[in-house]
């Protein structure tokens, strides 16, 4: 299995048969680690790190160094020549035009993707924004792995901060296509947002289970509130109503990953739930639920995880960050094509969605403020790129930062000159969504889009609009 | 030939055969780029930034590792130890022991030159300030070269902000030294400053044509005010007349360099003009004198150069900045003396020209505020250094950073004890500043000045002063 | 011998043997610099650096570089991962995954131990807030070692800010060590703290002579104030007197080690002090005291040492800065353990001093602001760890900033359970805290924490109590 000129921007890039040919070079990488001086000799990696992150960072030069390679890297580099108004894809093309593979950390979402775009070598995600962060799950998937032999199957507990933590979205879905049943037990207020369930059950299956509250008052420190389970397995437990499903997980744990608050990322409203955060300690680990599980945490913590649990034999968390260096070391030498790796290619994971793509140019645009394709700098050059994931309701999803939105106005091209008539555009609510074949769809955000492009309200959009004018 | 222990501060460091040489060995390291890990294996380039530069410093870095040499990197460094107060030169003797080269750029013009002077091993400017950045102007050169084959007699159309780049002020220099032609497009009101046309002029020979109303009303798009023409040329349009100059050097344009517009150096007055500045698009390069022209730029682009001509075949400006690492790998091996380069000593540029040097302290202190010479920290050591470049008017220009000035008042160290009423100063206007033996000059800024030497005012100086005064 | 495995946090932690073990590998790598790149070949060093020092951080990355190594670097830390909240244990323990060796600068005092303590490399303290700078005094050492052949005998003074300066207090405890004699020039009002003069005495021997105000007038612009004499030389000076000290030693000056002002140190009183400061220039050096004198200085100078002297055959500070590369170097390949060095082991330091250490749990705290172990992020892991270095009067140092301070009250743990009326706390000051066991001590630095510790105030603490009382 070849992974040159790849480039890993979300975990969606990769099988599962490929993340298993990272993680068995990895394994080999690990039993020999400073024997791999030659592997990666006379490369150049650029470390472009357009936010802070000293362990990310640090793990990905570090391995390249142990496999003989040079880096050259610019940190925080939010002032300098990019402040001048260079665009990513400038800057892109020209580190591309000096380095052999890039590792990119910038605040905006999608980011990441534009410099895979440009640059012509392959790209490594090492964080955009609040979008994805593939390496870091790359590394929590392996210790798993290494720890239990395998992941499908395995009962994962998610603990913490689900709503903002990067790491825990694009975590959720990796197990889910490496077949993990996965417990949700979120800090009140910080559940995984409903997006990244719609998204799990549409494209990797298997099923949600919320829990009811009675469920949840039987659980005291332990915040289950719904759990995921994989339909690779006998699902012996939905199947079963009345099966006391939180106690049955909960005694065959085999992780519990803690996450800390992102305050940094919190609204006003949210800021006072720092304080209810829980807090994992001896105590909660007493819960025989916990007897065999590793505890995980991306680090750095601040206070979620007492720090008497270092001494724990369960608590794998610095292991885990040890890892890093080996499984980055494995990722680089396969994208630069200086090592192969066999597979055992067995695709358990879903297929991967076909969905319809919508590139018109329609004045539609990412609503989301941090997605890279709104920045002034790039919409000069960046054009519409969105999938359309669902059409009751009509949904879009930003090729670049992922985030999904319903627009307002759908329209067809096909009509014809002579029947001027009828251009109309209509409401993305109304049939017509459904009824406008895709390749022929064109999608507007607002009246004016529209009217620009030359349509004419139809009969419904008219009327709401009248009733919307008398109403004020 | 060898550049062993050579500092490249300025453009006119270099001659021209010493520049084909290092573009030879560029040629020749740019065709096996992987195949160059001995030649500076085990030597160190520390790279100083104390303003930022990703691509210049990224550039450099590339070089270095693809040499196999290593780099030890201080970037941002105006909040450190120097802000303690050290001077450059204290830290430049100390990186100077530690380190086998300096790449350095400051904000300070002329803080390159100091930084070679006392570091005792081969010094690379990377821009100081306003003054220069000979090794952008380096791969400017390279890359009409390896286009064109050649760069004398090339038709080069400098286009934008002539006033403020640095960039285009070492070009300028360097063009007329290979014999090149030069058509100055500037954005109005950012023409090529008097001072480097009269350097041209007087050092490179050479003639300048301005063009007249009239010819500027026959361009449009195309805001051509001025056209260099080298002296090693059959001078065949000045020499006629009547021919429609721009039309004719237009019709063979060679290169386009294109130039952002330097905002952050431009006075009040001038923020307005970034509004009416010129956008080079498809449009304009439907020109025919474009038909052949390469479209150069040194980056970063704002909005002056559209991102519609990044798939024209004309457009090189990524080429160029490519070609960045190949340039500098050349460079840094000649200076360190790990290479050597044939070159075919063609010298066509003008002699270099031998002004007399003037080192007195009469109190004559630069009058450039960002000139390294007068900084705080920098005046505790650094002693006046000027060269005479003109005699009538009388003008100095700093060593350090080549500004030039017209001093107040001059006088003789002729003059003998017994003869005191003839120790006299007088206005540097007068026909005394000729009669003086340049090596007995004494140039003074102000009457105190001269006075504290003790020289008193001569007839017409106290003439000049009581009708200052009395003017009053 | 070797040093494999062993951290470097002060100069206490290295024998004279093994420093001279360390300069005699420094001395065979200077000889051959460019040879070593086998040497750490594979090995790489993380270079951390939480607050700026351009030249220490430069050359020990050079060093790594000249022993073929490779460096991860992170500068300027302050507002990284760590300002999360994450603790220097946490940051430890990752990067102690990553990287063979550590290099550390840090504000805070101690914080160079937490790093060793969890890291599990071996770690350099690159200097720690105002305690230390062990490597600084390494490449001091070395530099007269090499001038002189020999630190033991010499006479040594130490000019300027000798209260603030960090290079200066290790300076003095390493060369009390190695045997030398020290004479304290410091500029007024910037005298050498008075617990470094008593560690010095206690824990090194030899005796401190103060000169007389008679004495001090004879000397003008040399403020010598006070002379240290080792015990390992035959001790005429003090025990003959009447004989002019001072000029006695002047006559034979081996160094003059000039500082500057740590004006950033300086509390409000003290900022006028820097205008008092006194300059070394060759004014001063005309006095016969200096005509063998090697001048040093740590640098970064300012003023406080005249630039004139740079040419003067004594100046030997850039040669110093130089020295640090191969010093560095030998440090480092034999912390990795990559080479070993034959010692002549003629320990003529004083043996290191063995005190009790006290551990208990008793609210005592670091009164130091700086110190990592009373930070927010530290306190959360890090336990009491105190030497007590004083029975009369109390007195505990801190083991990690090394900071001296005398609490308020004692108990003993040996007291019965039936017998709860003798559970008494007394003032330190007391008889008692002599007459309890050091292994039965407990120490508190307030009523309240002796009182929640289950004690009751004995008769005295009583009365004092009721004194103040009635005193307000």
């Amino acid at each position: 299995m070849t992974l040159k000129n790849r480039s890993l921007i979300t975990v969606d890039d990769f099988s599962v048969g490929e993340m298993e040919g990272v993680f068995n070079l990895a394994d080999e990488m690990a039993e020999s680690i400073t024997n791999q001086l030659d592997v990666c000799k006379g490369k150049v990696m650029a470390s472009l790190f357009f936010e802070s992150s000293t362990r990310t960072r640090l793990s990905f030069e570090t391995a390249m160094h142990r496999l003989g390679g040079s880096v050259i890297s610019a940190v925080d580099i939010g002032a300098t020549s990019l402040a001048k108004g260079e665009s990513i894809a400038d800057m892109a093309r020209v580190i591309g035009s000096y380095a052999d593979i890039i590792v990119i950390r910038h605040p905006w979402e999608g980011a990441a993707k534009v410099v895979a775009d440009y640059s012509g070598i392959p790209v490594i995600n090492g964080g955009d924004g609040g979008h994805q962060h593939p390496t870091q799950t790359l590394c929590d998937l392996y210790t798993i792995r290494k720890e239990r032999g395998s992941i499908a199957g395995m009962n994962i507990a998610l603990w913490g901060d689900l709503k903002y933590g990067r790491t825990i979205h694009s975590l959720i879905f990796a197990l889910a296509k490496f077949s993990a049943n996965i417990l949700f037990c979120p800090s009140p207020g910080l559940e995984v947002p409903e997006h990244v369930i719609q998204k799990l059950i549409a494209e990797y299956g298997g099923d949600i289970e919320k829990m009811t509250p009675e469920q949840k008052a039987k659980t005291d420190r332990f915040p289950l509130n719904a759990i995921y389970t994989t339909p690779n397995q006998p699902h012996q437990l939905a199947m079963m109503p009345g099966v006391d499903i939180e106690l049955e997980l909960k005694t065959g744990l085999d992780a519990l990953y803690v996450t800390r608050p992102q305050k940094e990322r919190f609204n006003d409203a949210e800021q006072q739930l720092k304080d209810k955060y829980p807090v994992v300690d001896k105590e909660l680990l007493k819960d025989k639920s916990f007897r065999r599980a590793m505890v995980m945490h991306p680090l750095p913590r601040v206070d979620e995880l007492a720090y008497e649990l270092d001494s724990d034999p369960r608590s794998l968390y610095f292991k885990q960050a040890a890892q890093g260096v080996p499984v980055r070391m494995a990722l680089v030498s396969l994208l630069l094509g200086m090592k192969d790796t066999k597979i055992t290619e067995n695709e358990t994971s879903a297929p991967k969605y076909e969905y319809p793509i919508y590139k018109q140019d329609t004045g539609i645009k990412c609503p989301n403020k941090k997605c890279v394709s709104v920045q002034a700098t790039e919409i000069r050059y960046l054009k519409p790129d969105f999938k359309i994931v669902n059409f009751k309701p009509l949904t879009l999803r930003c090729n670049y930062c992922e985030h999904g939105f319903e627009p307002k106005y759908v329209a067809s091209t096909e009509w014809h000159e002579g029947m001027l008539v009828s251009k109309k555009y209509h409401s993305a609510g109304s049939h017509w969504s459904q009824h406008i074949k895709p390749e022929n769809l064109l999608i507007f955000n607002s009246a004016k889009d529209a009217e620009a492009a030359g349509f004419k309200a139809d009969i419904r959009v008219k009327k709401e609009a009248e009733a919307n004018l008398s109403g004020t």
